[in-house]
């Protein structure tokens, strides 16, 4: 019986044979795996009566990753120093107590700045006037003293740091330097031609959730005039200006070779960042309780970094996850890009289908290293 | 069937609907409930069999947001500054380490100064006496490293600041700058000829718990002669002197009406703290997992903040709940005072009542806005 | 019915009846508990079918409490500097962003430097080219900004620093100034003549478990060549070499008599630290999420501290614990040392039978000194 449609190297054979008893266990499971070792593309499936090849959906936070990626290379060209404060390049930002915040800080998630009373329209994400509102707001805690995942808020700092510095807005440059050079099936900003390549993400509303405080912590950082943030991807607008924060769309194999080029090149090409720019961009610099959601969690700059409830890589990994339980990451220490994508919301921590399957990718990868090395020793 | 007495505005029905759930399921609980909105009387509310209205009753914590709306005056006044070090003011502080402390550290519960060896005696905790063992006292942990709740102390630090700023007693600051002239029916400090008025809180005595180490942080935290203290306010001489920390009685009307006037001012006249003040104090200083509890906490200068496990109100919002669940909050993004008060000890953890009837406020609170501004626009 | 062996003074008798209640309703449990009180053995029991009088076994990272003894005896003869830098004391220290990491940042499991690729092989542990190794290591996430647990490393990082300053190993230090003149039934390097005495560590081996990522951070953290950690103490080249983080062997009594001669001595000599060493290395350094295992935790130089799951002694208290939940502490509050080794593996989180114990103990104490008094008095 084949369950999925694609391609696997026989070496990865167990992330088949994994995928494929998701697929048996639940009829209505639909989803993308793709992965890279050292820049070849190993497996490379899809399966589920809601995927077809080709199909393209929406990945949430994942965006983040993809973005960060950018910033990493604004960093390796050096015109973005991640210890430098944000208000030299963005001097409206330091205003009440921010004044201090660095780059780093502020891209990992310390800058206090959730969201603001009101909340942001979908097409204003993007935009410098969404930017300009976040700069004059107070920030929910008292600067340097702890961290909350912004789950909106983060892309608009990302991107107003790449129009300070490059001078053009951070999908430009990704479409520019990354994704039409490496043929990345990742959009920041979906062009009309593939709309109909695009699939509806499938969630539950859950209809028990009381009225949410727009003004509590967790209703600023939703606040985006949609009903659950569940439904932004689905929205034409939100996909078309592909915010940095959550407006990504693709499919797995785009987010697998995305991180298969940063930390090794794919095609037989350079890896896009060189040792040093990943060591920057990817030292955690904070962990424990996020004052956003209360749980655990762990982040370097842009990237979200493996943690017991974010199992998904080794002490090197880097990438991110999306509120659908979409997953994409590079994990150097093995040369692994890693992209999955599931056509249906599910729960993404641990021992989540993603983290499962990345984990049968690392384990396939040391038995297929050993057998190589095992062949050149007889 | 009407369960319970009072005063609701028909704005606010959900709030009447839900406290009248909350009776109808469980035929012994009895508690109070009130709001203000913009300075005026919205909600006041009392029921089940055990409270009748004018009864006042002990409300634990909820003194220390109370005594922390009297350190802000004198914030407000320029006597006393949140960045000054402890020891400024207080020069026997500055031992074992602790002579870099500011005072915003030491109200944010980050001292280190759980309890003493011994305890304090019950008619000990609003002297001098027992300021200057806790100012001689080796913190628990290195200062600046993390931060725990200090049940009983916090309100020691406190009136001893007022002692050397102000040269009264906090308790007589309190008298003479709010309770007197704002009438409020919350005292530090119950008057003889009020004690008419006190019914005992009723709390259930675990017989199960072993024997607590008296030095450990828990038995430090809560060593006050007393075998629980849930004892504390029951003691005359704890609701005599009324201690900033645990000795504070009042009724869910008083402590609204403190919380109402001191961001929007009652009866017409104007909000006792400017927003400068409010700034000032109630940005949040410490989140995380709590060294004396184990739970997550979150805390501004000497007031909580709303966090998931504390999910009371917007992020403007500043307050404190008892041990008993009590709950007496401000919350500016509203115009918001609330105060809440069971006869019986329940849990105050969201999603306790105190945190469903908040809610259910804030939830009316929008709508009332709402349908206003429709008002004003047809 | 006689459970247990040993000796039991008439005022721990609660000690014997709950040590024995364990040993009644689980025929499989053996285990040795012993307790000093004031430099007196008050308690010294064994009772089980797979322990003898006499016995030793492993201790796991109990070690790190006995090695950290041994840092304290650098610090109080003047040899090192818990605020110095690691650097000014190991210079190859100094790279990758870790030039200005403290002795006691780096000994409260601050360094970020969990393990390294490759890991350690079994007989690499206690060597100069295990540091030289680890000092070379990019730490896991910025320094100063988070702690986690380095089960296998911080005793690379004491023994280096005991090199450096005493310019003998940690092992032959304790071994001359503690094991030796005090009598010290617990060995960091078992003796050959000392083996018979051994019993294995007992466990069970979890064959569910999945294959672990030695790349993960769990991964690096118990990398040495093993299956699984437990495997440790039953290698005899690891209690040859008597690593400092978990290659301890030893009875109960062993642990009771060395934490009872630190604080208070033993058999009327002097305890072997002062009032100021105990205070310089216990104060509590850390505390929160433990970035390694994901759960609380809290330490002091070398120490682990009691907390709301670790709840075993006053806020004096200094000791550790070990993986098969062996624990080892001193109570300076109560003047106890306290020492307790099961057989076979079991749960040693609160309330698990190490902590409650010494609970147990605790209580004997204070009823103890309180008839002490009242015969005083009398």
């Amino acid at each position: 019986m084949q369950l999925s449609d694609g391609h696997v190297d026989p070496e990865f054979g167990g992330v088949l044979d994994l995928f494929e008893s998701f697929l048996a266990e639940d009829p209505l499971y639909s989803a993308q795996v793709s992965v890279y070792l050292q820049g070849r593309k190993v497996v490379d499936l899809v399966g589920g009566p809601d995927f077809n090849p080709g199909d393209i959906t929406g990945t949430y936070s994942c965006s983040k990753g993809v973005a960060a990626c950018v910033v990493a290379l604004l960093v390796q060209d050096g015109i973005l120093d991640l210890e430098q404060r944000m208000a030299h390049y963005w001097p409206e930002f330091a205003v009440h107590g921010k004044g201090g915040l660095t780059v780093a800080q502020a891209l990992s998630h310390q800058a206090g700045l959730l969201g603001i009373e009101g909340g942001f329209r979908l097409d204003e994400f993007t935009t410098e006037a969404a930017a300009e509102k976040l700069a004059a707001a107070e920030p929910l805690w008292l600067p340097g003293t702890t961290f909350g995942y912004h789950a909106l808020t983060i892309g608009i700092l990302m991107e107003e740091l790449c129009r300070r510095t490059a001078g053009i807005s951070l999908q430009e440059l990704y479409d520019s330097r990354l994704r039409v050079p490496l043929d990345i099936d990742f959009f920041l900003g979906l062009p009309e031609d593939q709309e109909p390549r695009y699939r509806n993400v499938l969630y539950d509303v859950d209809d028990s959730l009381p009225w949410e405080d727009p003004l509590s912590l967790d209703g600023l950082n939703s606040n985006s005039g949609v009903s659950s943030i569940m439904e932004l991807p689905n929205h034409r607008i939100i996909r078309a200006n592909g915010m940095s924060s959550a407006g990504g769309v693709g499919s797995a194999g785009g987010l697998a070779r995305l991180y298969a080029a940063a930390i090794t090149g794919v095609d037989g090409g350079a890896a896009f960042l060189t040792e040093a720019t990943i060591s920057a961009m990817t030292q955690e610099r904070v962990w424990g309780l996020d004052r956003s959601s209360g749980q655990d969690n762990a982040f370097a700059v842009g990237f979200m970094k493996a943690h017991p409830s974010r199992n998904f890589g080794s002490y090197r990994a880097f990438g991110h996850e999306g509120a659908n339980a979409a997953l994409g990451f590079a994990d150097p220490s093995y040369g692994i890009g890693f992209g999955y994508v599931p056509r249906r919301q599910e729960d993404g921590r641990t021992p989540g289908r993603a983290h499962r399957l990345a984990h049968a990718v690392r384990q396939a990868a040391v038995a297929s290293s050993n057998s190589a090395e095992a062949a050149v020793r007889s």
